[in-house]
């Protein structure tokens, strides 16, 4: 007899009728639909460790200022195709303040998300040169990265960084620029879905072979400043977060305000794109847009502004006052998402207490940072045995196999874990332990 | 001696700064462009007739009804991608209010402005079969639209309908069939730029041959009920606008809350897809996004969501609060966005008592209606002529040429005309008409 919290029968019946092929591959969006449907159905919550969604408050400093715009002329009048002058401004300002980096404003441009960021950046960075066609992930990755691709009908390649940390970057990653194909190198630094966090090294690597073979890195800053065993909470002042931007001009860094300000409803974030690349003339870009072909304008004004005419003119101004707050030092982000960081050490923690394992443990020789995300295996079960096995025991997460990754495991979401929930799971993995043979610690 | 406002050397000056090939194919943005700079370098304002931008306060309904979501935790959460529960409720409740037609809410979707649900509607249109991949615009039309085809490298063909009003738009659009290359067909209605409005023999037209050659329409209705020669504006009651759902249902009706609502700067839409194409199941469809291959959640979870992950969250709670309250007969939008054929009609006077005409004129038997927009041209000068000279006299519009129109002459937008501009407006095209001899009426 088995300690199930749902009947298989019922998860196969809501799998058959939500149409989803192979429960193995369900992406993040079927995942939720899966726990909300089995919620619906018995009245017993899950544990949701799919989704990442902010488990805050949105930050108030933001919806006062929108608020604020709502009640002037902004919201009848399109917004600036390269965005609102306060929001460009902050955004330099932020990116000197936390990066240490200088990309002027006009260089940063507001998006409908760092989603719409990679969208149109992909776009910009596969048409600037008829041979440079294909993107190349250091994964595990954000799984909607390669949908959009998929969308557009672009190439790409991708490796999963585990066994080629640190020195090894090198040698992994160079074979695949002998093709000439690769235009653009995306991550997400600190990592979704395992939470590493590359190393100096590691970025001076990157930047480098970008900067050899013409490659332009898309850098992922969703979850900026969020490696919590360093405090980059304090502006204008060391230690800096990390970044490429130091090693190489082919750079565009997407800042996110959906995590560090736990403002992912309203869909705002910036790209901040190196100066010298910002002002890069590409005679593909010029044939294709009959215009000047120079990289940031074409970017913001012939394909951005092509697929949503700006972004909401009111959350502009919310942004830009955030960002504002946060570089003045009187918004410590930092302090105030370090919550997702006590709540993934309690989780982690009740997993190995029941034989589970975090997967992607180390960045080189040290443990990696507690933080929004984190990734777990158990025994020799694959992702998606370990994935659908969770589901039964009402602990909803995302196969690694969907993000790229070649290790078994599921990624696991701290955010949404609340007080009486720890004790809940520690119920629930100590019945998947007991019906799961597997020696405990 | 002339009477020009702007000296001409200025003029070619800024063009020359700005980096514009040919002043006569300049784009909507780059009119704009030039005339804040000569705005700038000269003191003296122009006559803003070129963007389409609301001229009136937005809608606050709308704004008062985003602060209330502001204050919950929408900010913080993920969108749903499809939208919220009552942004949709309240769309199809709008669209069979005012348009007697019922499409369900799960096929209502908000996008992030009607220029979002195009990009995303071509891309879906253009998938769905190998075979069909060219959109067909019935011109003049959005220049954006055809942009937004250059994005994704996708093929167009267009006519002007100018000649082929009527019983004669059968014969002109069946041949552009002949191809079976025709994915979707594409127009906005009341006609940006030309203000005509399709009588209903038309919209037939198109809808027949959409079910006969299975060619999706996508009808842009951001000029909701803005033909003012009908009060469109009863709720539930007769007239409704004219829409070719009427006649078909291959069709993705794009209903914008910019101009009815006075709402552009907040990004806000929905499209409203035919329950019966919602449904259909495209194998190429299924086959790229390894998924049901359903037209409708393809188009919202695999492509939408792929672009923005959704609609800014304050945003859908202020729109589906004015969708409401015009549903609810509280709120007239068209008694609001009259005040366009107001100013239009004054402009059209004045430009005809100096020797202008009207293009666009005659929807087949009788006068076009006065609204946001209109067209203009003046003896024998050109589409970009004539914009270029009316430049120097300080009144910027759209050259006709750059939305496939075959017609010689220019857009002219009403929306931000003021009371003292009327008689600078007139000063300014006697001076005009002074120095280009032509014989007045």
């Amino acid at each position: 007899m088995t300690h199930t919290i749902y009947n298989k029968a019922l998860v196969d019946q809501v799998v058959a009728e939500l149409g989803i092929p192979r429960l193995e591959n369900a992406t993040i969006g079927e995942v939720v639909l899966i726990a909300r449907r089995l919620e619906e159905a018995t009245g017993i919550p899950f544990i949701r460790m799919d989704q990442g969604v902010p488990g805050l408050e949105p930050c108030r400093i933001g919806t006062e200022a929108e608020k604020a715009a709502l009640d002037t002329s902004a919201p009848a009048i399109y917004p600036p195709a390269e965005g609102v002058p306060e929001l460009k401004t902050e955004a330099s300002r932020f990116v000197r303040a936390f990066l240490d980096v200088d990309v002027s404003p006009s260089s940063c441009v507001p998006v409908t998300g760092s989603v719409a960021g990679s969208f149109g950046s992909f776009i910009a960075c596969c048409q600037r040169d008829p041979v440079k066609d294909t993107v190349l992930f250091i994964d595990p990755g954000f799984p909607i990265q390669k949908s959009q691709l998929r969308v557009l009908g672009l190439r790409w390649e991708q490796f999963d960084i585990h066994d080629h940390r640190g020195e090894g970057l090198h040698a992994k990653m160079e074979p695949y620029f002998a093709s000439g194909r690769i235009a653009a190198i995306i991550y997400s630094n600190p990592n979704n879905p395992a939470w590493i966090s590359l190393t100096e090294t590691e970025l001076q690597t990157i930047g480098e072979l970008a900067t050899k073979y013409d490659a332009i890195v898309l850098e992922d800053l969703a979850y900026f400043g969020m490696d919590f065993r360093t405090d980059f909470g304090r502006p204008f002042e060391a230690p800096f977060v990390p970044t490429v931007a130091r090693y190489t001009d082919n750079y565009i860094l997407m800042l996110s305000s959906s995590k560090i300000f736990s403002y992912a409803g309203q869909r705002a974030a910036f790209i901040a794109i190196s100066d010298k690349l910002f002002g890069r003339r590409f005679e593909a870009l010029a044939a294709r847009y009959s215009g000047s072909g120079v990289f940031g304008p074409t970017l913001t004004a012939s394909i951005l502004y092509m697929i949503t005419s700006g972004v909401t003119h009111s959350t502009q101004f919310g942004y830009a006052a955030m960002l504002r707050a946060a570089s003045d030092g009187i918004l410590d982000f930092v302090a105030e998402t370090r919550e997702y960081a006590r709540r993934a050490r309690r989780m982690k923690d009740i997993f190995e207490r029941h034989g589970f394992r975090v997967v992607y443990d180390r960045d080189i020789d040290r443990p990696i940072a507690d933080g929004f995300f984190f990734t777990i295996g158990y025994g020799d079960l694959s992702c998606g045995e370990l994935m659908s096995e969770l589901l039964l025991y009402g602990v909803s997460s995302i196969a690694l196999s969907t993000t790229g990754s070649d290790q078994p495991g599921v990624r696991a979401c701290s955010s949404r874990m609340t007080e009486p929930l720890f004790a809940t799971l520690d119920e629930r993995l100590a019945a998947f332990n007991q019906d799961h043979k597997i020696q405990t610690k």
